[in-house]
């Protein structure tokens, strides 16, 4: 993934990285430079990537990154094209990398290059309520309204026939067409992604956005968090009903209706077709099949396949869980 | 129900409807003014209704309406007064016909009708805060506050002594005396009903509104949604906590009280005196009895009868889910 | 406690609070001046405070409170320096005294006494987006961020080196140093605490506060409420996720992390290194230990001790509840 929006203020040479990780160069790395920071699967050749889990090692086996922050016991497994850098924490070295590429994507203070809208060139374009701000690197595409009190801020990307709602707070998120926004939602905002730390925890950098696909509804007072190393995105289609959270890099498919209260956790990947009932919650890094449907106030905590209907908590086959009502 | 927000933009001839549906006259139908659309129940002479399921047979059986869309096999159930439409889809047939009535009540884009405050007739009757704006066909009572940033579409009544809070928006709402709505709620939005179709789903129109009833409070960060062929009601002196999500056209009744997190989906029947714990959810379609209490974090799938304690997901005895915690 | 931001309108004279409560000086108690309301335990000599239930019994044994508002078969335990005043239900009577003494936290009505910020001496010290108010007695501290729309009612203190989002609301809050605060948050709004009555419900006066440690972070449209005898903590380094709802004088400790749309109902107290998952609720008036992980989903109905992992509803030993998924 190129980030849209947060700037790769890269190249970094080898002995700055080494530097910044309080490392040594035992291992006589060459001091080069390195262009970007990405993920085994799409880093490529002077890309530093990361490897922290044997659960990734064929794709570690394949990374075409030319260097590889990993841990000792994993450092074997990367071909000959990636050198390891071996560290003793994986996601707390990368994360303090990748802010070095990209320092934009840390802090999410408040946008301070908004104008009134007033003030820019979507006065004579755009259907506008009061008192609503935006930031610079905005589009709006035609026949779009916008409710008031609406701020925009900097990096947003929206296309034809949207309504924004009143309240919202848009950053680091596109849009596509026919979109319907509704009040009081918060796009884009980074995600709850950290080290802890017993003085004070080491923030993620997000470098992801959100993505809302033709034709999707979102319900007031949601939340949708922009993703860290990939994207987090709202298929064609889909609706979402009101007070919904949707983590980092949560992608889902589309034609899939979220009823309200739903949440979803960092990671995960919903399907197409997906129905799921109100106040139901997804653990993270889960799989979730094309035309699943589960039931309202279930907590799914394992992979659903396909086709399945679930319900409970821990959901399983609805069958299973409405045999033990009586 | 006659809406009082939504302009009935009939009458409409036969002919019209058969052609917004697709259909010939095969039945020969007289070319008759319809005057409004309604359900079973409340729908009389020259209304067009509805009936697509047999649950609803004995009121289907009685309606008073003239013309009623219906499946082919449920229409023999109709009387003599009412002919009988017949279609495939009943639910996005009578959509259609309804957003023909009322085109005012599909879109929830922002009000521009509205005005700052201080360029109303309230400026003088209303203790505000700064940045208010206030929509067409608003009134006020005496003796109410409405806090900074709050927006009040057109289409609101507000009694006495009520206090609104900040960042607050409503529309089609009527609010009796003595309310508080506290700070970030959104009031009146349609509710998540719609016609999930794979390029673009169908959106029902809503010509419900929403009726906070006397004594009220609503916690902050709420949502209630306005009905779409009924009104949403909460009942006098109930009180909700916040971020408290209440879907179209559920009614609660008086005396109530419903703590953080709860959801209520559709069309469900709340009675008196019930307390519901927080982040309980309540399923759609469902009739909750009075004095009935709820556990936090319940999962409400049947109906419950007056003066029961329920608890557990599914919500059963609380002695039986008691019993099974050890 | 002393309440920073709620002024005592004592002293109040026994004869006074007898009538209030409707009492004929049955006890003789001489006319003494009473110069604040406590609880058991922090009540000195010249303060009257309550004793409701036998649970208190060690406590109120001890108290040094010179005067108790309590039932008949209670007024016993009380020791000889604190004279009982008893009445037939003790929460709304010393509702009432509070409610005298302290008549500014009951209403929380919109703060009047806001500026826009360019009118404060904050101008000069803060960064700050548009349309910002800021009610009488604020201060904040040096390298802070304030963003757009945000509203700062009176009685708030800010540390050093804070970020406040936007369309944020604080009131009777403190905020020590390194606090991120994200968009659309409520803090400090009174708990969801009072009498049920049939006519209209009595509200219970809340003077506490609340207050947020060193290096906190709180997500997007989560609501924090101000405690009503005691205070709302949130420790220090601790994280909240997005949609979180905190009930009044709840107390989490250090260095914990919880994730989005958890809920945790009123009076109970968290550990420290503590770890809640998405959607979890907790019962009020619990204890959950130091270093406890409660499961995404889970429902904790009582205690959990230090060093625990829980997960289900009710949340049970994490083991057993795997065990039974199959």
């Amino acid at each position: 993934m190129n980030s849209p929006f947060y700037k790769n203020h890269g190249p970094i040479k080898i002995s700055e990285i080494l530097s910044i990780l309080k490392l040594k160069n035992d291992q006589l790395l060459n001091d080069d430079n390195i262009s970007d920071v990405k993920d085994l699967t799409s880093a490529k050749k002077n890309h530093i990537t990361f490897f922290h889990s044997k659960k990734y090692e064929s794709i570690a086996k394949n990374t075409k990154a030319s260097f590889c922050i990993t841990l000792k016991n994993l450092s074997h497994i990367l071909p000959k094209n990636c050198k390891p850098i071996i560290v003793s924490n994986v996601l707390v070295s990368i994360s303090k990398i990748t802010s070095k590429f990209y320092p934009n994507s840390i802090n999410d203070n408040f946008d301070n290059t908004v104008l009134a809208i007033e003030e820019t060139k979507f006065k004579n374009t755009v259907n506008f309520g009061k008192n609503i701000l935006i930031g610079k690197n905005v589009s709006i595409g035609t026949n779009c309204s916008i409710g008031h009190n609406t701020i925009i801020e900097k990096n947003v990307f929206i296309g034809n026939n949207c309504s924004i709602g009143s309240n919202v707070i848009l950053r680091s998120t596109i849009i596509r067409n026919n979109v319907n926004i509704l009040d009081n939602c918060v796009l884009g905002k980074h995600g709850f992604g950290f080290f802890p730390d017993k003085e004070k925890n080491l923030r993620y950098p997000h470098i992801g956005i959100v993505i809302i696909e033709d034709n999707c509804e979102i319900g007031c007072n949601s939340t949708i968090d922009r993703g860290s190393m990939s994207n987090t995105v709202i298929g064609k289609n889909t609706y979402l009903d009101n007070q919904i959270h949707i983590a980092h890099n949560v992608k889902i498919g589309e034609n899939s209706i979220i009823a309200g209260q739903v949440g979803i956790a960092g990671s995960s990947i919903i399907g197409n077709n997906v129905k799921i009932g109100g106040q139901a919650g997804i653990s993270g890094h889960l799989r979730i099949g094309n035309n699943v449907e589960i039931g309202g106030g279930s907590g799914v905590i394992k992979d659903i396949p396909d086709n399945s209907k679930v319900m409970g908590y821990p959901a399983k086959n609805i069958r299973d869980f409405l045999r033990n009502i009586k």
